[in-house]
This record gives structure tokens, sequence and C-alpha cells, in this order.
């Protein structure tokens, strides 16, 4: 999983690039009218090509930890839809060799490149100490824990969410922002498979039922359309069996260029 | 101010109790498709009546720290921001008394009542560990750092907020998900000044340009109507001169009765 790291990591540095192009305000209008994508990756084209990006070095010093991994502190509702995809990532042909499966785990970390200087604004001792949002927290359990799986085939996108105990809004219950925030992750996630590096240009969020804090979740995003720049992403978050809606949203992206990303 | 705290206090009681209602599932149709509010304050009736309140015992063996005030992470601008509302919240008489002026400003704190069982589905454990999602990071001015003063008399909200290194999306700025976690709180927080307790049905963002890990930006929230149980509140996000608009957001909430609050 390391080779699709290393694209992940490689698309964050160009995300950093764009950061900064934003911070100069060289963005035409619709560009600058947007929220660059945290968790940016490369579109279906790049995947395909995954084993060509895996001979790219390694740009950590370090092999950072991939927080999309089980841990100790995951439930059982949690394991079970972990193993029931992460068992389709990987498929046995007959002479034993082992080939992509319709699902793909993306692995999943806490820092940026080390180069990254995220804008011109930003200083040094923040850099350096920079976490994302999603993977600040260090005990397990206690935020976020999630993994996010992708179905090229269908152009499906799947994440498993467990709300830890620091997630808390009502009493008991999880934060309308905490929810906000892994809708924006994960549909960000599928709309730049779809259709490469996006930004965010909207989030629509309807809130159904409240979600119990340690209680497991599913997020399943589609692709509704494709207008030019523009993907339109829908996400719905449900109980485990998906007989319960707790909350249901549209994101749309705008998909930027290599020339955006590079400053072109 | 322990006092409105007592006010806030007291109504996240209620909200645990509307949280386990519900759990049990017994709201009605419309009741049952929001999220209880995480800030859940009284309305302004009860805010005029804030010293009959006082007089109630502080439900705590201790006194919770409170995250609204200054401390040595805040930068020039926030704490300008902070003394620029904060001394319009007392005002002094002719005869030396001192007065509430036209703002008031918000306590903040990062746990419910000692009491609150946050739901059927929470565990003890998750019960002891839980805290507010905007206040569970300790080292101060790594996450969210924010204070919000209300405007009775122009129905108005505002929010200092300094965005921590911990907030990262796209290297170098703040998350998506983060930005509209603040949203969600400072609108949820309006709408229950206006209405009362409240319940969030949908937020609708629109990103315009990111904002800087780091940087501090002001929420200002409005009344934009009321129609029945519902209130709409818009909310922008801008730099600190109001110069340079990054978020723009509305949020509609559903009025909750006090029978609903306490299981009626």
């Amino acid at each position: 999983m390391i080779r699709t790291g290393g694209v992940q990591q490689i698309a964050r540095g160009l995300c950093q690039i764009m950061g900064r192009e934003i911070s100069k305000g060289n963005f035409n209008t619709n560009i600058s009218q947007m929220t660059p994508r945290g968790t940016l990756q490369l579109p279906w084209s790049s995947i395909n090509s995954v084993r060509t990006m895996a001979v790219l070095p390694w740009p950590f010093s370090f092999q950072p930890r991939d927080f999309s991994l089980p841990n100790s502190s995951w439930g059982s509702d949690m394991r079970r839809l972990y193993e029931h995809y992460n068992s389709q990532c990987e498929v046995e042909t007959d002479d034993g060799e082992k080939k992509w499966g319709v699902w793909r785990r993306l692995p999943s970390y806490n820092r940026s490149l080390k180069y990254a200087t995220g804008g011109v604004y930003l200083s040094k001792i923040i850099q350096s100490k920079a976490r994302l949002f999603t993977r600040n927290i260090r005990e397990q359990g206690a935020g976020f824990e999630y993994v996010v799986f992708v179905n090229k085939q269908e152009q499906k996108c799947v994440c498993v969410f467990q709300a830890g105990h620091l997630l808390e809004g009502p009493p008991g219950h999880v934060h309308g922002g905490a929810i906000a925030t892994m809708i924006d992750t994960v549909t960000g996630t599928h709309a730049t498979y779809l259709s490469g590096p996006v930004m965010t240009a909207n989030l629509n969020i309807n809130y159904r039922s409240p979600i119990s804090l340690g209680s497991t979740v599913l997020l399943t995003c589609s692709l509704d359309k494709k207008e030019g720049r523009k993907t339109f992403v829908s996400c719905q978050v449900t109980n485990t069996d998906s007989s319960k809606l707790h909350t249901e949203a549209t994101g749309l992206f705008l998909s930027i260029t290599m020339g955006h990303l590079l400053g072109g």
C-alpha cells in the first residue's frame, strides 16, 4: 500500500504548491472561489500506473503511520466492515498470482510532505507542527477512526467511521461539525478519484438523525454527474446495515489542472 | 460569567435528556430528522432572567475552565478583536454602577453535566471521557481558539476564531470540515438565542477562498427569517477587517419545545 501512499504523498505535494498559488491569488475567479482538497488524490488514470509511480523515491526520512489500518480501539462493527471491503482489495488468479480486486483501501497519513510550506502566510513553526485535522489526535479511538475504500468499476466510495468520545456535540452524540468533516473528507476523496485534483466549492448537508458517540457508521458516496470542470457527488451516512439514515449530503467540486497545481 | 455559564450548563443537561429521547425514537417525524445542538443555549427571555437562574446550585464539584477567555496562544488579531467586543459587554452608569452592554460574551466549556448519560447507546466509559469536539485539544493554540459574542439589539452574533496547526486540510490551510464545524457551532448558538432550543436541520456551505493555518478570521451571523418552528441563519467567514470573504453559509434550525427536552 506504500505505492499508493506514494501517489497520495506526491499528490499532497502538488496540493501544497496549489495552496501557495492560492495564497498569491494567482487563480482565476472560479478557482479562487474554492478551498483546495485536504486529501488530494490522483485520478483513476494515475492509479492504473501505480507501479510506475512506485519507483519514485519515498519522500519521508521515516515510515509514516498508516491510520487506515486496524488498531485495538476498533469495535466489532468497524473490524467486520473493514474485513468485508479489505478482502475484496486483492484477488488471487489461477496461477497463484495476486491482482487488484474491485476495491482499493486508501492509506491515510497525518502530515504533508516535509517540504510543504503551506502558503506564504504560514510560519515555519506551524509548518513543522501541522497535522491533518482528521488525524490530529494521538489516542487511538478518541477521535476519527476511519478507513476509505474506493471502487473503480462502480465509481463508488465507502468509508467506515467509528466516532470517538472527543467528537461530542450534544451530550452523547457526534458533533454536526465532525459529521460534516467526514462528509467533506470522503466526498472530496471520491471526487478526486473520478476527476483528478479538485477543490471543494459547496457542501449541502441535511441532518436526519443524530449519531451516538462510540458508534460506527457507513459513509457511501456516488457520482451524481460531471459537467465540464464540475463534479457532483452525493453522500449518505447510515448505520452499519444501511437500515437507518443519519445524514445525507451533496458536494460540488471543481477540477483544477496540473497547470494550476504547478502555478501555470 | 459563571451565571451565564450556569444557564449554559443547565441547558446542556436538558439537551442530554433530549438526546436520550432521540435515541428512543420518541420524536415526531420532523424532530427526529435533526441533530440536537451541541452548544444548547436558553432563549433571550431566559437570558433576561439570568439573575434568577444564578441562584440555582452549580452542578459541578469543580470550577470548569472557560475556554472563551484569552490565553497565551492568542495572536494580536485575536486579542484585539476580543477586547473590541468584550469592552462593550459591560457599561458603567453615571453613579458608577455596572450594567450589561449591547454585547455578551458566551462562556465555553469542554464537557457536559456530570450526570449526562448521552443516550441509551453510550457506555459509561465513553460518558466520562466525552469532550466537546471544538474543545477537545488540551494544547492551547493547537486547535480551535474562539470566542462568541452575541448582540441582542441587532440580533447579531460574531465569533473570533484562530485556527491552530492541528486543523490542517490542504497543507498550510484549514480543513473544510474545521470551517464547517465553526459555522455549525456559531450559527447554532445564534439560532438558540433567537428561538430557544433548536436542532440543526441543514447547513449549506460555499467555500470561496482558503484560510491559512494560524490565521484569525471573523464569523458573523445574522437572522434571515423565522417561519413557525424554523429559524434561518446566515453566516459569513471573513478576514479580520471583513475585506475578504473566505466562506459563506446558511443554516436551518428547528425549534424543539421544553416538552421535547423533558421527554414529554
